[in-house]
């Protein structure tokens, strides 16, 4: 999963029927920049501004009543920053 | 889920029957750059220039009526671009 | 799914049964380069040089008769490069 | 699957229930640095400065007795760090 | 597929009974570098140093008996380090 920041809404109303009823936010990856922002479906009720737990791929499904054409899906809302602090004993950088 | 940009048309005569009937156009991501070009199928009828919702891997099967071989598909076609506004509280850049 | 070219094939002899009878193709990604080579099974025939449709993930196993541990499958030969112009108005690069 | 060290805990109360019993660790990858921090599910028990052994995908519903959506699972713990000699005969770099 | 190189051997004591039996193996991708290193479970032998054609994602499953918590498999010993010779007319540098 990713950790991400609720940054903003996406509006679709052409879209497939099994994506009704889902909001469409899109996500900031917290960690590093590498990764894209992206677009998870919501039924949690996330915020803007909001931190949140993002499972992608089929895993979404998984949470889902039935089979619905999303590949992201907010699964949680984080209570806090995790706070990081990297060993540098185990980590093996080239 | 990614929003991107229809920038072009693909034609295949040559492939698997399963892919009849499916418009194949090539996507530009709009968030970053750092995500290539690929090709989604289409059956909601996007224009070039047109921004829309794509849904990539597995998820795609479960917005069509037979399993086809195609691993990303546009599911909505956006309304407006999202606007973004980035807090910089809840960020978490190393 | 990502268009490519054909640069190489690829010999295995010792491999999993399931994986007798397809073609093994190195494919380089068309689109900008961030994408590495990769190998794509095929059942179409593609010749070195030929630019190619390929479907990456689970979606190869929609096209195949059996299940096949294969992870990328030519699924279409494409006929002409699509022409790339991108607007600059729908486009939201950072 | 990829090699990587616990670098923090993430506590997400409002969360798909599915999702309880599950510790949710920020993993930050050994090998190379492109690859972002991401959270795994785990029901080893590992604790921070660890190294583990994660698989990502729709791989961790297969160490799991029901569908979760959970797209990275702890599925094992490094004993030790492995020595890395990167022969140069047989790579191919570019 | 990628093609990658077997470049260390990793020992996991505590780990899902059902990774019981398969060597898990460091690879590193043959083709260019921005690919991490990653672990490859393997049953076919493969030695350090030999080159190897890895499938990730769910396509590992379609080789193996049991449902098994991998996310790559060794699917093959590669004969010979393909030769690239990349045409420039058919690729699509932007």
């Amino acid at each position: 999963m990713i950790i991400g920041e609720v940054i903003s809404k996406v509006v679709s109303t052409r879209k497939y029927d099994s994506l009704q009823g889902f909001k469409l936010l899109v996500i900031k990856p917290c960690f590093g920049s590498k990764d894209d922002y992206f677009v998870a479906a919501d039924e949690l009720g996330a915020g803007e501004g909001e931190l949140v737990l993002v499972s992608r791929g089929e895993a979404a499904q998984h949470a889902l009543i039935k089979d619905t054409p999303i590949d992201a899906l907010v699964v949680g809302l984080i209570d806090e920053k995790p706070s990081i602090n990297v060993s540098n004993t185990a980590g093996m950088k080239q």
